[in-house]
């Protein structure tokens, strides 16, 4: 079976280097090629495009920026699914919106091949412990095909939603909401412990040991208290698209999310003041 | 050394059993006195007011609704404070405004007797598990004397949070705050995951066991997929009272809590709505 890796960014660059190391082999396609170097010198061999990497393998994975940036590799003559084989599976990584895998799904349908929603939570240095959580949706047999090469690429666990892949890209939009909000409850407490004259390290040592010990209020929390928002491990800008996604989401179904309309605005606002490229708790600077 | 136990209501009963069974003897006072039945039953002693309660103890714990309730047990000819001996503490757990404990702690010290705050966080089941959590802030020696008896009363751990009596309440005010968001992020979680076609239980199952692997997701999460919001475990118009005082203390130290400000709305709406005496999760009902 031959594997391939289509982006190698923050986050796919060290989930290609999982893959490669547990199977010596790996086809590796980067739009800029100076990114695949890390790879190849590890023994990955480098494509010339989306085209050549899809006719060698029958296991594509992706992670791309956004959905157009999906769309990009995956449609027209020389996309993933034009040059696929017939019964090939593409296992998509990035955070998209559902509508976009239900597309992609049909249209790989129609060419005999898989399209399967393999969204990730975590960060860079979750990648390189092998520490992810891949949550995963689609047809079962291609799920079958891919769940062990999830676990290659970094996935200490892998969570299934079922056969319609758009399912798996819900669940990681509502899971970087809750995210989200998280950051945003936390801020907002430990400003008011602040101003209030408690310590809000006190504060936040109490919560993260009884109700809240739970990774995301330690690890956010700690950014947060020590304010170190850059260099960014989520970027603010990252941060901002996915909200959108989420909105976008909840006009399409007509779900109601206050929480998720004021992150909108905050996180817009910051953009707009020039910290796109801070992390994303940085949002915690603008509270008054 | 005696010690006396003001309030007997849904929390401060079993509290107070608690302390019974491990200090053999106890004064208890409630304004309904049917509610004090269950603990003269296993052997505590009925005051007929607080005066008297006062007079006969060295430790006077209390918790009573609200600041205007605890007001009217401490102060005056009747109160705590004019009639407790010197040297005496008053533990007080009510959730109350920071700026009640100041001026309650000063008029302990005209009277050479202590005001010590000790907000508690647990539900009383958690009461009866005897896995309460105790805030503590006050006068070293007085967290001297009472530490012991906070774990006698059901304290799990006791959290210290320094000299000053209000840093207790601003810690439990913050912390209320983190969970009543930590409701809302899930209502609105969940909500979008169910519009979305996806099993919110799959959802909540696995950031529960990931990121979110914390207590208030966990049980939370667990009322809001059942939406069992009667009985309430803890009402929403207590919540929206503790609402209201964290946006008090907000304005006062002029903190920005925008997330703050939307629970407020919402709960309000909420009561308005008749719903104030089911859970304060039921927020989550009004998300369309």
């Amino acid at each position: 079976m031959n594997i391939g890796f289509i982006g190698l960014g923050n986050l796919g660059l060290p989930i290609a280097e999982n893959i490669l190391k547990k199977r010596a082999q790996l086809f590796v396609y980067n739009r800029t090629q100076s990114k695949a170097q890390p790879l190849a010198d590890k023994g990955a061999l480098v494509c010339n495009n989306v085209r050549e990497l899809s006719e060698r393998c029958d296991v594509v994975f992706s992670i791309v920026s956004d959905d157009t940036a999906l769309d990009d590799i995956t449609l027209g003559k020389n996309g993933i699914v034009e040059n696929l084989k017939a019964g090939g599976v593409h296992v998509s990584i990035s955070t998209i919106l559902p509508a976009t895998a239900t597309r992609l799904t049909a249209k790989h349908k129609e060419r005999n091949s898989h399209y399967l929603a393999a969204p990730v939570m975590g960060r860079p240095e979750a990648a390189r412990a092998e520490k992810l959580n891949f949550l995963v949706a689609g047809e079962p047999p291609a799920i079958a095909i891919v769940k062990p090469l999830l676990k290659d690429a970094g996935g200490a666990a892998v969570w299934e939603f079922g056969n319609d892949a758009a399912a798996a890209n819900v669940a990681k939009l509502c899971t970087n909401f809750l995210i989200v909000s998280a950051i945003e409850g936390m801020a907002e407490g430990i400003n008011l412990a602040k101003k209030s004259g408690v310590d809000p390290h006190t504060w936040m040592n109490m919560v993260t040991q009884t109700l809240f010990a739970a990774p995301v209020y330690i690890n956010y929390g700690n950014i947060l208290l020590k304010e170190t928002f850059q260099p960014a491990g989520f970027a603010l800008k990252l941060g901002l698209k996915d909200v959108n996604l989420v909105m976008e989401q909840s006009r399409k179904v007509a779900a109601q999310m206050p929480i998720g309309e004021l992150m909108r605005e905050r996180l817009s606002a910051c953009v707009a003041n020039g910290m796109g490229d801070y992390d994303w708790t940085a949002v915690a600077l603008t509270l008054k």
